[in-house]
């Protein structure tokens, strides 16, 4: 079966291009002497973690205990968690994963940090205890060096966490002055800083010229995604994930309905480019996706020489491929357009 | 067990607004003479199907037709799809479906019905067709009503197609001119307009006054979102899909991180009020969720006077339950906080 026979609209993965991505920034990493953790929440599926794993890389990331128990029974262990998990259950949850495997997590609440302690405890097993950092993002994490080392002190003296280190986001040069001033804050208060996490794909391949980052969290980099192209970290033909979808509908001369929406595409923009419309379509690379209703996607055509028919088959490669995998229960796996197999996107759905 | 006793984050339906809800559109429907056609690409739930049906619904919609396979299987009949279905994979589906059940189908395009009236014809059987009318919205639909008109003439001639009217979106005042115009077009190629399909929670209330239309395609309105809110088409107390979501960063004064993303939520905007953030937390109004993360809810606390602290659980009305719902796997039916059953999201990723 080639993609071209499939009913639309329909997710479909090139695995040459993951395997591309997939080598490329395991070699980046490696060139340099990085750690590479994928994050899992981009595809969720056990048979990508497994061509990350067979690559190189030292372990996974889950954003969620959900997706972590996922991929726990999928085989997979050393998974960190860069999420702050608050509360009695989710600390309960944690140890039981823990007592299964190597786990990590990431927190910025000494009173959630003691609450996971008493978990890992009662459980006889413990964690790997990561600071997380808000160096910029403005999302969770310690405002400061120095509240980066009064954490990291006190996690220190918890039983059932090793303080292992320093997670920031995003990673960038301010990130590295930041976790600079943190080493020298966790120096004088005299706990040890490991290993320093960094994430994001847009600047993973500059991760060298930044410093003082040691291991590399990135998810996006695995499929790519319009985000990619438009920071210049992935080409078009670098970008394995794509909705083929059906122009229903041609009311105008200047407008195309795709069978695509908010329910198969994401209603996610490009964050730093707000206007740009919801994918780009590869055939018709002027056409503008306006707007997004469930289940149509509206095209602009009016900039484009042609234009497709009511019927024709377009591909589109989707703003943010994290939010659209998890759209899809199966994804089609493809290599130069022969399918390959329908692939479970397992973890989707694990909000927990 | 209460909803207060739910580990986070989880839709919660509340199953006493939803009563609510199906009894006030119904009873408004009976008032005026329109027969009321939910549209269950809100829910994707049978058991939120049988309510409206009981309650006095002439059948249901459904957007795609993987959806009414899923509402078939489930023993509905009388599913009218107000989607454009293109091509001969989509016409035999539907045919064999016609074949179970009665259907109802609209389309704009004289190529696309061709094809399924040979589809039709083929399987034996025939469905209802309503010309899809674009009276504003800019999406599918003919674009006069002369040219609904001619559609409509052309598929009067079509086996296997009973044309049964005119399908308008959005409902207003422009669509009752333009409908007026196209049953005086069609009356003179005589062709009859038997019932005239509007849709759309946010003018549905106001349908007997616009005129000229018979059937009321809605959806939103059975569980009500943030954009029902500021619609003013439902209160607070008629939003019936709430999201629990726990605090699980408190990283300054200001700023608060939920549990809850764009995989939990949405990150669809409410279109006319794009900067009003991404739901409303119940508790705390002052709070604006200014961003969405895959699975943090940034909030901006800066005008709340009392503010939530680390692991308090608050409540957000999501600002569009649709695509929200479509999220989750499940949601939880409860009856004034007391858990009755976990509920499949039985239709969900339905997109073929």
């Amino acid at each position: 079966v080639n993609v071209g026979d499939l009913e639309t609209p329909v997710l479909t993965i090139d695995l040459a291009s993951v395997e591309r991505n997939v080598t490329r920034m395991q070699d980046y990493c490696d060139a340099h002497g990085l750690a590479l953790r994928p994050h899992i929440k981009t595809h969720k599926s056990p048979e990508i973690a497994r061509l990350q794993l067979d690559a190189g890389a030292v372990g996974i990331c889950c954003q969620k205990l959900s997706e972590a128990e996922a991929m726990l029974e999928a085989g997979f262990g050393d998974i960190f968690i860069p999420y702050p998990l608050v509360g009695s259950r989710k600390a309960g949850r944690l140890a039981a994963l823990a007592q299964r495997a190597r786990f990590a997590v990431a927190g910025d609440a000494a009173v959630a940090a003691r609450t996971l302690s008493t978990a890992l405890v009662q459980a006889g097993t413990s964690v790997d205890y990561f600071v997380d950092c808000d160096t910029g993002f403005g999302r969770t994490g310690v405002q400061s060096p120095k509240e980066a080392a009064d954490l990291a002190a006190y996690v220190s003296k918890l039983p059932g966490l090793r303080l292992a280190g320093l997670s920031v986001y995003p990673t960038t040069e301010e990130a590295a002055v930041w976790v600079r001033e943190a080493r020298s804050e966790c120096a004088r208060v005299g706990v040890p800083i490991e290993t320093v996490s960094g994430g994001g794909t847009p600047t993973a391949f500059r991760t060298h010229e930044i410093g003082e980052i040691d291991e590399v969290r990135v998810g996006t980099y695995v499929y790519g995604d319009r985000s990619c192209l438009l920071a210049g970290t992935h080409e078009l033909g670098d970008c394995a994930a794509r909705v083929r979808t059906t122009v229903v509908s041609r009311p105008t001369a200047e407008r195309a309905i795709l069978d695509a929406g908010s329910k198969t595409l994401t209603s996610d923009r490009v964050p730093w480019n707000e206007d740009s419309g919801y994918g780009v379509i590869v055939e018709f690379p002027d056409a503008v996706i306006t707007a997004l209703s469930e289940e149509h996607g509206i095209v602009d055509l009016s900039r484009c020489a042609s234009r497709p028919e009511l019927g024709e088959v377009v591909t589109v490669i989707p703003n943010h491929v994290c939010t659209c995998v998890n759209l899809h229960d199966t994804v089609v796996a493809h290599r130069g357009g022969q399918v390959e197999a329908e692939m479970a996107v397992a973890a989707r759905g694990r909000v927990l």
